[in-house]
């Protein structure tokens, strides 16, 4: 057992994904040894978040304000809408510079084995959207998983009714991969999927 | 980019040892989705160790008060000190319940590449301890590396010649392991550190 204090800090990193023992002890060492500024810097930076860090009042992206930046901005073509299971799976679908649309976070994807049905998950929220926003697509960029594909067919099944389009991400090979390397699921996507040139 | 406070706490994250950009995300978005309560206290935990922890005033050892825990521990063998590069070091020497003496914290080892001499450890500190404290045998427990043993070297020289024994951890095989898997260097140091049984 370290001192008090530091053995605290080590508990409370431990309880952090993917940060074991090990990691714990070295990142609390690592913190008592550099500059008191930098230490107190990540103290600050982790309040400051949960401070000032809300759910998006639209899309339930993280938003600093009442909606986030991306409902914010008035440029963005308001009648497409990416559905995206977390706040964190928006960056990656704007680092593309494809997607020009809204966002709607679901807060997961269908689950029936972990308890998550349609009741846990924003679709009403979603279905709210439609008229004020005059939605006229819905792409369903859920994981390419069991439980993604389950919650993109329920969306189809329950939007397509309603006049909108709904679409879903290519599954197929992923760019720069090699053929060789490709599970048979994701290559019998990209049969399935071809285009033709 | 995320919005500010998140971008924030990932770039904080990002400096940390083996934190790449991606598991700071990771962690960002966990310390985002857990009770305010849990995130609150690995801030204060951070804060609160720097604020807290000092250097013990005679080992050098990470303490909550003017000494540290084991050097105010009136049941450790004062006459024997074992020297180690950092303070964590002594957790693992403790944890194996065969040490009652007190240790001493050089602060790294020697390696000139680096521009590490002397002067930049803690052997004057340690020099200055041997008669108050009737020191009567050093263990060093450095590193088994080149720059450990350089240290031992150093430590054998000037210490010898104040009438204190200098000993050093035997390197050899780790128990539990394989010989197949032992480097040359290390079965060699065991051949050489051999005991009759």
């Amino acid at each position: 057992m370290f001192e008090g204090p530091v053995q605290r800090l080590i508990d409370e990193l431990s309880r952090l994904p993917g940060i074991g023992a090990k990691s714990a002890q070295r990142l609390a060492f690592h913190l008592l040894s550099v500059e008191e500024a930098d230490a107190h810097r990540l103290a600050v930076a982790i309040t400051d978040m949960r401070d000032q860090i809300k759910t998006c009042g639209r899309c339930f992206n993280v938003a600093a304000e009442e909606f986030c930046s991306i409902c914010r901005d008035q440029r963005r073509d308001v009648s497409i809408v990416c559905v995206v299971e977390r706040p964190q799976d928006i960056i990656v679908l704007e680092r593309t510079q494809e997607y020009r649309g809204r966002y709607h976070v679901l807060g997961g994807s269908l689950s029936p084995i972990n308890g998550i049905g349609p009741g846990q998950l924003r679709f009403g929220e979603l279905m709210d959207r439609l008229e004020p926003e005059r939605i006229e697509e819905v792409i369903v960029a859920t994981n390419p998983t069991i439980e993604g594909d389950a919650t993109a067919m329920y969306i189809a099944r329950e939007f397509k009714p309603q006049g909108v389009k709904v679409t879903r991400l290519a599954s197929g090979l992923p760019v720069g991969g090699d053929l060789d390397y490709a599970d048979e699921l994701t290559l019998g996507r990209a049969l399935i999927g071809r285009s033709e040139l």
